[in-house]
């Protein structure tokens, strides 16, 4: 088979561990499919920062651009909060967003069955619960203009949301081929009522509809969205919304499966080349106990098997080998409901591989 | 007693069903309490978009600033949705809060016991949650710059977020005061890894600080906040937030609580002057009914009475009233289990005043 070039960015806190697991599940593929994969590591994040002197070096950034997927721990951790900007960790992640032209974000919120008891909600308002936030990614409030100036009223801070049409047109199309390939429903979220942007962003999107005469579009206000995400979650097939909106709602909607540590996201541009990465963060405080749960990050590897590499029988077996071992009653600390019968890291990766 | 005038504004859809009971309660509170209220009604709104061309007329205003404050039903509704921005009922809200200078809304989000199963949350989760949501009103992206211009992408639209020092202590002032007389506790939510806003907002904040001791403040980025509403919705107390945030963020936190159709809320300027209204909105589809809830329009009463008036004991009065009425087991169609037992408007009006 072709070799594939995978840059593996452990990052900090226990972006190590799970990653360590994650490459055991790729190699694991190699042997049971042929597949050849050619792996570059790449310091990134806050490890970057102390032994590199920025979040992003450039030879990551070259490593990243030379392969066909990224696959990513996590960064950041209080040790850096307090940094300048330019030695944050946040700063090397909008970064390595923009350089790579990942405009979109994809998170899938679905609720695993074992863990159905983990959420705050009730679990008949949980029932089917199985939608996608596609979040624009390397535009609005998070890349425009900001500064400060001094002002009648003390210093005065600025930020400035930009979007044009061809961002829109983009991130917006996306929706509706992800849409078209499920239940064929698109919620549109803006604040229309309100913003510039979103109405931009709104005729956008009803100028795209009668392309995908197929798909079902409702616009929803952000604030109505944040209830409506409460009240009937699985009414949700899937959501496209701008930077900042998709930041907030693709957190609320990952929290209200009870399955945040499961789950496992994409940042993808134009052609197949994407990010994959678990959608928790660094977890500093248990980093290096050998105790994190790496089903995340095997999970991304299956999600870059489907969407970059188009192994979808492989990302089958993964996802089918996670479930079982989850089947069998197999849980690290976290989703454990008897902490003392909790596995490790370590052995949770391995009865994953012989799953597989 | 001094004669304290309140502007009444119906508004929209079932807004004139529920201020009509509204009414009632304050003009029992006179006959208890020996309390003389001026009333002055005026078109705002929808309604006033129709029979005057404009969302916020000069007289309703006028009426507004001759007031001690103002009871406002609801307003909006599908029939002006699609109107030019100047025609909207939106634009008349933004504007009346701009106007009388309301740069504060408080949103207490509490549980009503008799409701705790209309949230779809748990109920050991939402066990003991009571939070306010203190939202900075009239400034952020709601209030910047917007306009559209050409791009080499299309067209593109811009939003402008700016907040000065004066505008961000005032809020924090606020929230800080409000913590110091409940829990103790602020949680201020800002973006602060990504916004220029968020930072001075949290420099405002960590600066304001030791002025008040004994309040312990957490500074929660907003979509981690999305996330803890979920989590641990009882362990905060006030949260202070900017516009756009605290639009989305209210709006969840009062969803959670299951009691959305009976929360009120306050929209406060310097001094005592506040406009009070409830969380819900115009409903349009039982509009005319004779069914919907006045509580939250009658509790607003209360908020005003303890907000503005400083009439205490009268609140406590309106707020115990509502609780028999409803330990009686009385219930409108919204909260009622047996949707056949509901009574209608005027029948919880009534009770409530008769409960006084
Ligand atoms: C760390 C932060 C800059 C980032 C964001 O806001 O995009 C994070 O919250 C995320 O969602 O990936
Ligand atoms: C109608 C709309 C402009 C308004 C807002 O966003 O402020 C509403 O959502 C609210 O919260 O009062």
């Amino acid at each position: 088979a072709e070799v594939k070039k995978i840059a593996v960015i452990a990052g900090d806190g226990i972006g190590p561990e799970v990653v360590a697991e994650a490459e055991k599940v790729l190699k694991r593929t190699e042997e049971l499919f042929g597949y050849q994969f050619e792996l570059e590591r790449g310091l990134f994040g806050g490890i970057a920062i102390d032994e590199r002197g920025t979040p992003l070096p450039d030879d990551t950034l070259e490593m990243c651009r030379r392969a066909d997927a990224v696959l990513l721990g996590a960064v950041g951790g209080p040790k850096w909060d307090n940094n300048p900007k330019e030695l944050r960790p946040e700063t090397g992640l909008l970064g390595i967003r923009k350089a790579l032209g990942l405009f979109s974000n994809i998170r899938p919120a679905v609720v695993f069955d074992c863990l159905k008891d983990a959420s705050t909600l009730k679990p008949e308002v949980l029932e089917g619960t199985d939608l996608i936030v596609i979040r624009e990614l390397t535009g609005g409030i998070y890349f425009g203009d900001k500064f400060r100036r001094d002002s009648e009223n003390g210093r005065e801070a600025v930020d400035t949301c930009v979007y044009n049409e061809t961002e829109i047109e983009r991130i917006v199309h996306q929706g509706f081929e992800v849409a078209q390939k499920r239940r064929k429903k698109l919620a549109s979220v803006d604040k229309a009522n309100v913003l510039e942007t979103s109405r931009l962003w709104r005729e956008t999107v009803n100028r795209i509809a009668p392309e995908y005469p197929d798909v079902e579009v409702e616009h929803v206000l952000v604030d109505n969205c944040a209830m409506q995400l409460l009240r009937r979650p699985s009414s949700f097939d899937v959501i496209v919304t701008e930077n900042m909106f998709g930041d907030i709602l693709s957190d609320e909607a990952a929290m209200l499966t009870g399955s945040i540590g499961m789950l496992s996201s994409a940042s993808l541009g134009e052609g197949s080349f994407g990010l994959y990465e678990p959608v928790h963060g660094s977890a500093p405080d248990i980093a290096g106990q050998g105790i994190a749960n790496p089903i995340a990050t095997i999970l991304s590897v299956a999600l870059m098997f489907r969407l970059t590499l188009g192994y979808e029988e492989a990302a089958d077996v993964i996802e089918r080998a996670v479930k079982n071992v989850l089947d069998a009653g197999h849980r690290t600390g976290d989703i454990a409901v008897d902490k003392s019968k909790a596995i490790g890291t370590t052995a949770m990766g391995d009865l994953i591989v012989a799953a597989m």
